[in-house]
């Protein structure tokens, strides 16, 4: 029996990854994606996003995604909520997850959403109701929890009022977004250490983008300050139309690497993920910015051949 | 008065970085680049290389180099010294350090330098010796320390082997080489305890490849461990033409920008060192992999104006 601590990636790739591809990902390709991310060993995947079509063009096929993925046992597939329209589409989907979220900095929630925080805020309650009583968990992020890129410095007030609405709603899982990268180990392990104390309750997911290749050691910090859920996206998709040059979440494959590398188990079969890494740079026909999809898994790991272990060049 | 803790970046740019580039950096260029890595406030720079110019064709000017460049006080000027006759040629620079190198692996060892590991060792003792008489100082690196693309886990017995070498030949600084970026946290920590308390007497170093999206996190836990030398290249160049895809070392400009974001002190001026990464970037005609060089440093960093301070797209 394996002994090893586990750890849960959530992979977030056709959602956050894609949402602003500016080259629409195929629908029937997409359905193929999620397919391998969950044949690989995820068990949480945030599928899509039940936006306005004209907000997030990309996610437009929305509910043809969730109508069509083979739905494994043991995987949870989480969609994005925006609001109550979104969950209205979201409750005649096959999703498991409603996914809230909302920004620490009063600009970049106003530059998201055009409304305020406490607006934002206020349209969760029926949100949370309505997933209840359908049977759907609840996860929400915090955006820009480390910094915004217009604010600087974000208010931990504004943090702990968020995670507060969070507790009050039931959300099982609240994920701490380092939207564009601005975070830092110590930064991080403050900010988890004074979230786990204030909120025992909600379990903390870390989201770290890589925009200054801080994704991994982020990542690590958060592990070390107790964090065990990590949201990171095939290939390294991803970006902000709202913050210029930031670059993609970390990627999922580096990801599962430093952890098993570190004697973790994340429950992912490496080459099975690679399939999908494989599928997203035959779609955006481009190079992507995992290291390990290049040059694999490095040689001594357990089951694996490790330099070969790679996509073809 | 800055209070901060100190660390030092050693700048391997114009050695590891340009080495194994396909396309000539001129000469003129090279020296420009070391001008503006040193007016950056960097304090030590491997500059170059006097190995035989067949064997690394792009560093076979390492003579003028040393001689033309603008060699500013407080900056250690190191140049590789592969063997006694590049030991004669360093003789007749203005380099103030000379730098040994052999792999911890017997297989990488002799492909790097078609000798064993114990005839490496025995070479060093001659070179020791005319550095000392000339008044330089010496570093040491142990290439593949943390694992060989050929071999999978080194010997700790190899490392410890190399490490009694350096000790006994007075190298003020041992430099710990993940060649293709293979390491992980927790070996990074536990291969530094067990050195800094074998090899008290000899200051390590820790040289990440970022082959795998770790650079950063192993200089982290490096950092945890005691180290406060980090060798980083501009730009994030380098590579290695015995591993299959390898990426180039942990950026400069990356590695600055975490260490002052954890309240560390480099002593560089990141947007000094960005005219380096541009210069880079210019006669490579290529884009870098750090990130910082795209997107700056965060916004609310002390005497930076964030997002502004960046290479221009």
């Amino acid at each position: 029996m394996d002994q090893r601590e586990q750890v849960t990636i959530y992979e977030v790739g056709p959602r956050d990854g894609l949402q602003f591809e500016s080259q629409f990902f195929p629908t029937d390709r997409k359905i193929e994606l999620i397919n391998l991310l969950s044949a690989s060993g995820l068990k949480k995947i945030e599928a899509t996003s039940f936006v306005h079509p004209k907000a997030v063009p990309q996610l437009r096929d929305a509910a043809e995604v969730m109508a069509r993925i083979d739905k494994q046992a043991g995987v949870t597939y989480s969609v994005l909520v925006p609001n109550l329209k979104g969950c209205q589409a979201a409750l005649a989907s096959r999703a498991d997850e409603f996914t809230l979220f909302v920004s620490a900095s009063p600009t970049h929630n106003r530059k998201n959403v055009g409304m305020s925080i406490a607006d934002s805020l206020a349209g969760f309650p029926e949100i949370a109701r309505l997933a209840s009583e359908a049977g759907k968990s609840l996860r929400g992020y915090v955006i820009t929890a480390f910094g915004c890129p217009y604010e600087g410095a974000v208010s931990l007030d504004n943090v702990r009022r968020i995670m507060e609405v969070y507790a009050r709603l039931g959300v099982r899982e609240a994920s701490l977004g380092d939207t564009t990268g601005m975070a830092n180990p110590p930064q991080v392990q403050r900010l988890v250490a004074e979230l786990r104390r204030g909120f025992p309750e909600v379990n903390l997911a870390a989201h770290f983008h890589d925009s200054r290749g801080t994704g991994l050691v982020n990542t690590y910090a958060a592990f070390a300050a107790g964090v065990r859920v990590f949201d990171s996206s095939i290939g390294g998709l991803g970006g902000c139309p709202f913050a210029k040059g930031a670059a993609g979440n970390v990627p999922t494959e580096d990801t599962v690497n430093l952890c098993e590398e570190m004697g973790l188990d994340t429950g992912v079969d490496f080459d099975k993920l690679l399939q999908a890494a494989a599928l997203v740079r035959e779609v955006l026909g481009r190079e992507l910015a995992s290291g390990t999809s290049r040059v694999g898994r490095p040689r001594w790991s357990p089951g694996g051949q490790g330099e070969s272990h790679c996509l073809p060049a």
